[in-house]
């Protein structure tokens, strides 16, 4: 849950005089999101998010992520839309922090999705890459490897070793390895990176559209797709579950077959997914004070994640057939 | 902001199907309550708010709170309508709480009211108390003389002192004088008792709304009037503003003039209506664990606010012309 800055309704008054959104009919704060504040927006002229971006956010990153959106919408795929100010720009600023409004997006996010909601996954996945192969720009992937070490490094062992006994140095000796082993040359472009269950929104058990455009980068298409795998296709036992696994990655392969390479790669892929999730969960945990009302999420999920995969020989693990 | 329960949209689709809505098109959890969890629920049939209501509540009052709103908008009073569930009820359970669904109400909170707010919030003020007139039940006000001296002996003095030095003494010695002077029989009947300006929603310059009426219950009509005095005619340095205060009690008065024993009883219920504010707020503020990122309301504010009552002699004080 996340409203971190308080909006009045002069401030929002103010804000909205730059838009053509006729009169507010209500404005309320709501719980999504974990890097900004997202307030609900009625107006005449329909329902919309209002984002202000607090401090984690990049604000040289906004327009790449924003121009991201709107290409999106163009190629037909659901998701929220930038609104535009009356001087054409859609960013502007509110308390202090760059803000945006876009489009309210109906659909609802599914907790426990079934084989079905991952088969839908993958083929919104497919096409998320497929429509933004010709967008004009990129970003580099700031949590990968680098990033990955970045974060470990700011870790206190100390800390980490008390909350979770050997896991630090486990991470340690999987990034040294992943320093060696990590593909690359893969099929490459702009991938979401961030695509959990709250992000992707269902109605009438289609896709409705995706949200949350903000760990958006540069990077291998096959990465986005086992970030998924991660985040969709255990159960809350941790057992892994094939037939979800395998849903997601037709769901895919329908729209965007995987070249040869990329299935290869994909074990090596999934452990990078976890350590980047692993890192940066560690990390939330031990920065929050104690007895505060957000509570984190527990790194552990990744640490047993991560085992699995290192345990996996190959994608067949997953439910491909190939051979 | 408080969203305490986290609702998936399994545990939602099960709650919903004792209701005749459709189809959920967006659930949300919202900023706003901070008593229980509260959501955004939008389905095919139309916009509403689904409220879970957390420990602190007393289920057995949420009946008294349900009837009383649709007793409201029966008699033309703007406030959420509870919707009717198949079975005819409006109180069900979801996630192991008491949970019901109410109408949306469209507005805007007015952080910083003008007079011309106050004066709408007056007139709105004494419609609800003469729509209530005819209500057929009642609750005790649990926090009056003797709940305040209950969270009052529930604050530790060691603590109290440590954080505001002599508040607690200051508020032991108001709440003796309070426990003498304290007005009996005045004109009474079912108040709101908690219309800050979160409480009160306007568009176009009127008053669309009124919400949150979980802390209505049986008092005097004056002291309604002065818990709106406090919240709503202090500037933010505290400065009390007479025009605002003369423009809220003329509102009142334009729909239900007060009586001589009422006017007289100012001075002393808006001492009340301070102590009893800032026996809670001291309370919260001691309570809440370090590092917390929900901060609770300072205290200091209320100890304010007695302060400038106990140096009133009478209601001209508040604006208001009698002899």
């Amino acid at each position: 849950m996340a409203v971190y800055t308080d909006v009045s309704d002069a401030d929002l008054d103010a804000f909205l005089a730059d838009y053509d959104l006729g009169e507010v009919l209500a404005f309320k704060g709501i719980a999504e999101g974990v890097e900004n504040s997202n307030f609900l927006l009625r107006t005449e002229a329909g329902s919309y998010i209002l984002t202000l971006f607090e401090k984690r956010v990049n604000a040289g990153d906004l327009p790449f992520f924003l121009d991201l959106m709107k290409h999106l919408v163009d190629r037909g795929l659901n998701c929220p839309l930038p609104i535009m100010r009356r001087d054409g720009a859609v960013l502007g600023e509110l308390c202090g922090r760059p803000a945006t409004i876009i489009s309210f997006l109906d659909g609802v996010a599914i907790r426990r999705p079934r084989a079905e909601h991952c088969r839908k996954l993958g083929e919104v996945l497919a096409k998320f890459h497929l429509a933004t192969a010709d967008f004009p720009t990129g970003r580099p992937n700031d949590l990968s490897l680098a990033g990955w070490r970045q974060v470990y490094d700011g870790i206190a062992p100390k800390e980490a070793d008390a909350a979770f006994p050997g896991l630090r140095a486990r991470m340690g000796r999987e990034l040294d390895q992943m320093d060696k082993l990590w593909p690359q040359n893969l099929p490459s472009g702009v991938i979401h990176a961030d695509l959990f269950t709250d992000n992707v929104f269902f109605l009438h058990n289609d896709v409705s559209g995706l949200i949350d455009f903000y760990f958006a980068c540069t990077d291998a298409y096959a990465y986005d797709l086992v970030i998924c795998l991660n985040a969709w296709c255990f159960e809350p036992d941790m057992a892994f579950n094939v037939t979800k696994a395998r849903a997601l990655v037709s769901g895919y392969q329908s729209v965007r077959p995987l070249e040869r390479q990329e299935i290869e790669a994909l074990p090596l892929l999934a452990r990078g997914a976890s350590i980047r999730f692993l890192v940066t969960r560690l990390n939330d945990w031990l920065s929050v004070p104690e007895g505060a009302l957000v509570v984190p999420k527990n790194p552990q999920e990744y640490a047993t994640k991560l085992a699995f995969h290192q345990g996996v020989y190959d994608a067949r693990f997953y439910g491909l057939d190939f051979d």
